[in-house]
């Protein structure tokens, strides 16, 4: 594992967790279905329809009383699109990521959250609690639990640069989602707590759930719909190997700006190879097939043409990658960050280092390098502390 | 098994078979995707390019000689594009198909073939081998089996509807190349026949594979690319139900005109909400879920709304289904036939009464139903005669 690179770098264990959705058990998804369908019926008819001043509907029968004082949740970094999976696709990466704590409050209004402390940000992020990701999915995960009789402080401690195509905001908003109902004995489920990031990343980055939704279960997760939501998470299986070797750039490439880059219109002959290289990424993932995962995310001809020249290098990085064996490279997310596989552990030193050398000579730009497994578990509580 | 209402139905027993490809076995496939890639990048440099004048390459070290004196192979109809996965995914259904049998014929100038007889076509096919799926398939076949010494007569059985949407042309294809591969002891690979498949299909309804694919293969294939070809099996599990369940009015779809109506140019959003389909549909087979199956293969924007109303009762039929219990109903192909899916057989019944209906009281058409399993086999000898 090779963090020093990387600015702003958490590292917290993942190992395998009990998590249920992320391990694709049944009967508990299909319940939960039941639950989103109505939910998403009422709160998001379709997608960019969420309305962002009304509070989200209460999925308690009764307020929960807060069965701790104080707790501390890690949210990992994410890769969301993955090439041709734009816009549904994404998965979640070990090693790096947000941390928010959450405690119950006296000072502060019931029903109410206000964000206490920011470290690693650079000072550039907001304390106004609907301003800031941690904030309003914080307020939204107190909606949907139905809290109206505490107030919650949030502190948050960014581990993932801002604007770099990991899913920064999704981190912070899933560890704050996690760290609130956590203090209530986490009523709610991963997939429920999706539409508190949701809220969020309406915000930040427009209605998409290719960061948040894997950002708190883990594991690679397909967004088939939004309304109703529906989420399908990919068990990428055990045993088999995969690495993501992530080249972040000293280079900030604005999401939006990034989105206005996609084409509006796609020919028809682009539009059936891509959804064939998406339809065989996911034929990739649940086979355990990085060779093909690699290939597959490689192939997009939509979306990486489009982003591509607007981050300097990234064209050479995603040459050089693959001469270095890499299956397969392109942006993660909006970019800048590069992300290459492999399932060969020894390759991944060379691959990162032509990476860096391929931002530094044909984009200009410094950069480091990070190399990641698969976060199965997602989100999680890394300490508590009872009353 | 409903065959009754079915026009020039045949039917044969469908089991499991040893073959390797159809399996996902890795080795093997990784040892063919070498050759396929070899072939391709001479043959077919990207898709349409396919030279219909040049002979193929011989793929055998050595011209093989005749083991048998007579082959005869049957080849499953098919369900292609399965909704949002237009032109690069198809399935093979047990019960419904064509027959060619293939005989060394001293008749017959040595590298050639002729076609002796035809049935099931109502008069309606060419006896112009060149001019003829099985005929073109054949003579493709020996080409890439290097046979210059012997020559050739194909007698085709059709047992599918011409234009019906089930890969007709495909059908005669697979049989004839499997037939005429077996008669020199079958040296060459069902992913490796696909090419004298693709050359055959190229004249009929253009170079797209996931008809022949599957016909040859059997199961789900998903054609993830032409350049070079690149077919993925993907094996729905064993011990999981799935019937398909078809009805076939009588009205003939055009597959071209069908072709033209799809629209050239898809918008952004439809095309990021039929990848995530069709992303969703290779999970759900992959997973054996027929419920997931049923409801992406129903979800298509792009195609299906283009092609529906110029099939008279379709929308009905659609919508009928669904509520007799079918997870997902959709166009067959080009059409006209609709194609139903559930997991629970007591409910096959049902569902085919309500799309003939549906065929009757809104497209004023006459229709049958019939009720099949996938075919997991694909094309296979099924009589031979040594010298």
């Amino acid at each position: 594992m090779e963090l020093s690179h990387v600015r702003h770098s958490s590292w917290i264990p993942d190992g395998e967790s009990s998590f249920l959705s992320s391990k694709c058990d049944h009967k508990r998804f299909t319940r939960l279905r039941v639950k989103l369908v109505r939910c998403s019926t009422t709160l998001a008819s379709s997608p960019g329809t969420l309305d962002l001043l009304s509070p989200l509907e209460q999925l308690t029968t009764a307020e929960p009383r807060p069965v701790l004082k104080l707790a501390k949740a890690f949210a990992p970094a994410t890769v969301a699109n993955l090439g041709p999976g734009y816009d549904f696709l994404g998965c979640a990466v070990q090693g790096l990521g947000d941390f928010v704590t959450a405690e119950v409050d006296e000072g502060v209004e019931p029903g109410k959250v206000r964000i206490k402390n920011i470290t690693g940000d650079s000072g550039r992020l907001s304390y106004e609690p609907l301003k800031n990701c941690a904030g309003i999915a914080g307020k939204s995960t107190m909606e949907l639990l139905g809290i109206k009789s505490v107030g919650l402080s949030l502190s948050l401690s960014k581990g993932l640069p801002l604007g770099s195509g990991l899913g920064s905001s999704a981190a912070s908003a899933a560890a704050a989602a996690v760290a609130v109902n956590a203090l209530f004995g986490s009523p709610l489920s991963k997939m429920e707590l999706v539409y508190a990031g949701l809220k969020s990343e309406a915000v930040v980055s427009g209605y998409h759930a290719d960061n948040i939704a894997p950002s708190l279960m883990g594991g690679f997760v397909l967004v088939r719909s939004y309304a109703p939501l529906h989420l399908i998470p990919l068990v990428f299986p055990s045993g088999k190997q995969l690495f993501f070797v992530l080249a972040i750039p000293e280079f900030e490439a604005p999401t939006k700006e990034m989105r206005k880059a996609v084409p509006q219109m796609i020919e028809l002959k682009r539009h059936t190879a891509n959804c064939s290289q998406a339809a065989a990424l996911v034929a990739a993932i649940l086979g355990g097939n990085a060779a093909l995962l690699g290939e597959a995310l490689a192939s997009d001809t939509i979306v990486e043409p489009a982003r591509s020249p607007m981050i300097p290098g990234m064209a050479a990085v995603k040459i050089q990658s693959m001469k270095q064996g890499a299956y397969g490279c392109t942006i993660s997310g909006a970019g800048p960050t590069a992300v290459a596989v492999t399932d060969d552990e020894s390759k991944t030193e060379a691959i990162g280092a032509s990476m860096v050398l391929g931002f530094r000579e044909h984009g200009n730009l410094r950069a480091g390098y990070s190399v990641h497994k698969l976060s199965k578990d997602g989100a999680k509580v890394v300490e508590s502390l009872d009353f």
